[in-house]
């Protein structure tokens, strides 16, 4: 596999494209973090997004890059997560169909989350066999272009255009850090940062108990994502084969961190910064305090990915 | 009462005098929450100041106030909330002896935090008896400036400041909404607000379980708050004689809410706006929703007063 032909050009055009409707996150510091971690720390808020996280770049890119044609048979996708809400409402701002193909037995909570935003929701049995076979369906019914969450250009287009804002809010950082899942946003981070300076590192954060990227680094190829256990639930997914030749040719390191960790930075996060995320955006600050003092001194920018969470249960209320 | 001759002069040099070590913080705002009032709201985040609470500012202002003289002696206080942790942070800016007096049963978390800033904590019997007469034992014992949470000119003049900074960020208000407890960040905020343009309307939320100040208008004397119970626990207290002529001459009008009600808008600002405020911050959310259609329309500043709270235990998961 070959790292496909997008770079910091395509970043920037996705940033044109979706600059009348996505909001410019603001980037947040924290005398308290910067003195535990030795580090100087920029916090981009990704879940104050749309649809509270980094995912509405990336679908948005994705339908607004759809010809006039393509977009008049709608988008579909698989997801119960952030990235059905956020081509949701993408696909309502071009006012085309969206229909999103969610397991029978997801929370009821992201069912009305991603019906709220004017979805058609169409049920799966919750295998993934069953889920691809029902968005071919659709997609054969409908002729709707199918929009991955991850693997795919536009979306990480998209999500590069969080780096991008990073960067032009927060010069001269040393290192840019993202968790990492599927690969949507930490590709299209290290396609950003690595584009607009050669010298800056790219660091992801991924949990201990989903450490299928870190692996796939070892050993070279994509090592898929079996039984996943961690309480970062959007980082449950493998690799894609448009994302992990970027990630192997781009990015500096993976840092695995246990749950411990995940959920004292989410903690800290919360209690510190008075910030909501969701487990998933604090692996990034936990990886900063995995890593310890080989960040001190440095410049580090950290991409808080979203803020989307139960509010009845908090893990450390458990 | 006269109203005390504190205006918009005292608290732009408080403004200058604090500059050096608060925040200037950022006003945030929220299409959902503008689609679900009516109203355009702007959300000035004072939770995001040190300590997490504006109390920062009005603190700060007092100790930089005092000749040297008497801030060698220190200053001492009687609180365990907000204002406790603002006055010990300020005190220790200036380097200079702080005490903070405590009912023997303070929760730990609060006791942990104020020791945290630095304070000298002296221990008392819970009732209002005891404690004033221990602040008065450590003030002969120490010549420490005492100064109280709210009923103190210069900590009016500091809390202030927040809402000139809002009015400086945000253009053309035509509202601008507190909570109302002591009366401290009201007056303020009614003396800076009215001082930069005479139309605007000052409002004010008010728990319904503790409205002393919207009972005090209506009887055109201090009404005592006298077994208040509301889960905004930084609204408890009645107001003092030097906040009451302040507010009853600047403030149009207290608007009490019930408990559901600031639930369900503290809710509101975690879920959509992936903020955390206190219960008593999102008084003035709640009250806007209590307004109703008299808000549609008008742009309204609402000033979140802060963000500590025990994370174990939300109102909704209760």
């Amino acid at each position: 596999m070959e790292s496909p032909v997008i770079g910091l050009k395509e970043i920037k055009e996705a940033a044109e494209r979706i600059e009348p409707h996505a909001h410019i996150t603001p980037v947040l510091t924290c005398s308290t973090l910067d003195g535990m971690t030795g580090a100087e720390l920029f916090f981009k808020c990704e879940n104050f997004q749309k649809v509270g996280a980094f995912k509405f770049r990336g679908a948005l890119n994705a339908v607004l890059f759809l010809s006039d044609e393509e977009a008049a048979k709608g988008v579909v996708t698989a997801s119960s997560g952030n990235h059905a809400a956020a081509l949701a409402l993408a696909a309502g701002i071009r006012d085309i169909p969206v229909t999103v193909v969610m397991p029978e037995n997801a929370p009821d909570i992201k069912k009305a989350a991603v019906a709220g935003y004017g979805a058609e929701i169409v049920f799966c049995d919750p295998d993934p066999e069953a889920r691809v076979a029902k968005l071919e369906e659709v997609a054969a019914e409908t002729g709707a272009v199918l929009i991955h969450a991850y693997n795919d250009l536009r979306v990480i287009a998209g999500q590069g255009t969080a780096c991008l804002e990073l960067m032009d809010q927060v010069r001269d950082l040393d290192v840019v850090i993202t968790p990492v899942g599927g690969g949507g946003l930490l590709s299209g981070t290290a396609l950003a940062a690595k584009g607009l300076n050669l010298d800056i590192k790219v660091l992801a954060g991924e949990p201990a108990g989903a450490d299928d990227a870190f692996r796939s680094l070892q050993e070279h190829r994509i090592v898929p994502s079996i039984n996943p256990r961690t309480i970062a639930d959007g980082l449950l997914t493998s690799l894609g084969d448009l994302t992990f030749p970027i990630i192997r040719e781009k990015v500096d390191r993976i840092v695995p961190v246990g749950e411990d960790r995940i959920v004292a930075a989410m903690r800290l996060i919360w209690e510190r910064m008075k910030i909501i995320v969701e487990p998933s955006a604090a692996v990034g600050l936990a990886a900063v305090f995995k890593a310890g003092g080989e960040l001190a001194g440095k410049r580090v920018g950290i991409i808080l990915s979203g803020g989307n969470l139960d509010l009845e249960s908090l893990p450390w209320s458990a």
